[in-house]
């Protein structure tokens, strides 16, 4: 018995690499750690603290040891359900919000529970195709592209569902908006549209809202408001509260779907048990939403729509096709205006675009193959976040609320990420 | 399209409830609300605070807000490694260390990223075989007794892995000790025994050693010693740090198997990501085990020894029959003595038995088919932790270490749980 002992790993996961965000981070940490210069505007993590009260909340909850409810906390899913009754309009229930450790985590148990097909729209999110993958399952693919702002049209929705004959057909639709990666996000009208044919067909939707808080004019609107009987709300601190280390996600079910909620909080009851009892206690505090924290949020919303502005503008300027962003802290770049040049130097893929880019100007981006975006599309992801983010909340703190932020606000508060920035344009103008 | 469409769940997760010790504290809950009394020794939860040095570490670590690394915080990684090479005489390596949302969670991958038989010894913990279930796979089972005090045997072992012909067929071994539902452990030399038939059959073990620093002795002994090659150490805050609400888990991995470290950590990304940061802070400082988290520990230890030996010869007396425990905070019980005159009132499972049990007495403890015991086993763990151990721990702080606790320690300071004891002795009494 000499000869080593073949590996054995089950085939969906084997060859897997890291999450392509949580990589980067990982890959930028070792060029610092050789004394380079390095612009991370890969992971996109919110570069705001935790606000100061839901800190102290959490310091009051330490001692909190128990095992809570698999489900979460009957306070935090009642605060969970108050904060979308309002801000969503809906008749949320705390018997249909399920706590979980990340909102991450819960997709992945979602996808594990359900049978039927898994739509997503992309550009998207980075995690839903690996998870499929582990799942062992395929997703069908809704493609969007720069002329439509990287979103879906009910045409094509509907033409997507209707080519199957299949009218019982089981199907999940993944919707993500505010857009990771995009930073665009669907008007009333639009998802009015989209809402009408997801009933018509009655499909769950699975509303991935992580960043509607973060609508830079405070004006996000979900799909639950016209299609409320289908439609998953997906949210969670790690980005209107800058909590993404502390790994607390959110879904809010309605009735209808409560078949899924029990399902998964079976499965939940298997694997993550219960979300870290101290973290469930601070956010009922912060979903509360006091008006310390919608002040927070205000500035917060404020500085990301100067400096996403500031940089679709320089890029736009240089070459790079970007849309202004609307909700997040993302910025989608097409380079395909420079796709003769690019490929002149041999670069004719996002990711090659992206280990140049690296290399020659230190800044990190990730590119749109990450995305699930054809790997010959010269897209990628620049997350504008890479500032001290308690010093930029500060100093717009003593600008009132109702007036612009200064010209130079950005160049003083946001330096690093605007320096990145203007490094892509410099490389985009040489190659233009 | 007025019909309602059917359900669409996957069919391995379709059926399932609550994991059993949860679902038996949502029940004890519902009933206490009716206004009766109930003795809850269904959930093993620590009676213990987290410690106050601990609970400090968390406080201060509350505004830590970013992504920790998916394998975990490195502070830690290298405080569990330092933690393992001191308790357990292994050459523990940080790079080896992976930190998840409860050992729990970590099980599950593991199961899932695994592609090879799964073998676990019963009576076994509640999850294991559910989340193989989940996964869609099935599990060999090792049966232990009574007799054999709910361990298995080295023959036993030998006999199981010889009998199929096939020396290379991937497989891991899931031990669990002190053991969950057993109370019972391992001797260095029976270990020993085992870890030879492992390396002679190159299998994989899994130990699950989330009691072992609860051993009532402190004399604690891994397999990992006698076979590090192989050896995967489960270990977590949630038992002997009383922070099972926390949800902090550790896996440490000899070089050997980093293979399967890597796929974890794949599929980790992919879903929680990485532990929650300020509680992989605290958690730094738990591993590290300064004097005063030994000190706590001795406490918890001996408090647990004299009630388990307590609750055991009461039952024994009554005619239930019970292993004194070594380790943990439970008693397995074995009714079988009782069983001609249970069967006159129609109890004839372990299901039935508990049932009859929370009704006549108000105790509630789980039935050995929760632990994967054949229903007809008249078997049951109990869970001596219903009583208040902060103030337990107090009152043992003031006697020496080196003492023995005064014998009316357990009726003073853990009344509750006596009482409980107290009555399923009478109600066998009565049942003999």
């Amino acid at each position: 018995m000499n000869t080593p002992k073949p590996v054995s790993l089950n085939l969906n996961v084997r060859g897997m690499g890291l999450s392509a965000t949580l990589g980067i981070n990982e890959r930028c940490r070792e060029l610092r750690d050789q004394g380079r210069t390095v612009y991370n505007l890969g992971l996109g993590q919110s570069p705001f603290p935790v606000p100061h009260s839901v800190v102290e909340a959490l310091r009051l909850a330490a001692p909190e040891k128990d095992y809570l409810p698999v489900r979460g906390l009957p306070a935090l899913r009642e605060a969970v359900a108050a904060f979308h009754r309002k801000h969503d309009q809906i008749e949320a229930h705390p018997d249909g919000v399920l706590i979980g450790p990340g909102s991450k985590e819960l997709m992945f148990l979602l996808q594990l529970v359900y049978y039927g097909e898994i739509i997503v729209t992309t550009p998207c999110w980075v995690s839903y195709l690996p998870q499929a993958r582990i799942i062992g399952r395929t997703v069908s693919q809704l493609a969007a592209n720069h002329e439509q702002q990287w979103k879906i049209t009910a045409p094509q929705l509907l033409w997507a569902l209707d080519m199957v004959q299949d009218d019982y057909r089981p199907r999940l639709l993944v919707l993500n908006y505010p857009g990771n990666p995009s930073g665009q996000t669907y008007s009333a009208d639009e998802l009015e549209e989209l809402a009408e044919i997801a009933r018509r067909f009655e499909i769950v939707i699975l509303s991935d809202e992580i960043y509607g808080q973060l609508h830079h004019q405070g004006q996000h609107v979900s799909i639950a408001r016209f299609y409320p009987e289908g439609t998953i709300i997906s949210s969670g601190l790690s980005k209107w509260c800058g909590a993404g280390g502390w790994r607390l996600g959110t879904f809010c079910f309605p009735p209808n779907l409560y078949w899924l909620l029990d399902a998964m909080a079976s499965v939940a009851s298997e694997t993550y048990t219960s979300v870290c009892a101290p973290i469930q206690y601070a956010a009922v505090h912060a979903f509360r939403r006091e008006v310390t924290l919608e002040r927070y949020l205000w500035h917060a919303r404020r500085i990301l729509a100067a400096l996403g502005r500031e940089g679709a503008e320089m890029l736009n300027r240089a070459g790079v096709r970007v849309h202004p962003p609307i909700g997040g802290f993302y910025l989608y770049l097409d380079f395909s205006p420079l796709s003769a040049r690019l490929a002149e130097r041999g670069i004719e893929d996002s990711s090659t675009l992206c280990s140049h880019l690296l290399d020659e100007t230190g800044v990190a981006i990730l590119p749109g193959e990450a995305f699930a975006q054809p790997p010959s599309e010269l897209t990628a992801r620049l997350a504008y976040v890479d500032f001290d983010g308690a010093r930029a909340l500060a100093a717009s703190e003593n600008i009132p609320l109702h007036e612009d932020l200064p010209a130079d606000f950005t160049r003083q508060w946001c330096e690093r990420t605007l320096h990145g920035m203007e490094r892509i344009a410099e490389w985009a103008s040489a190659e233009a």
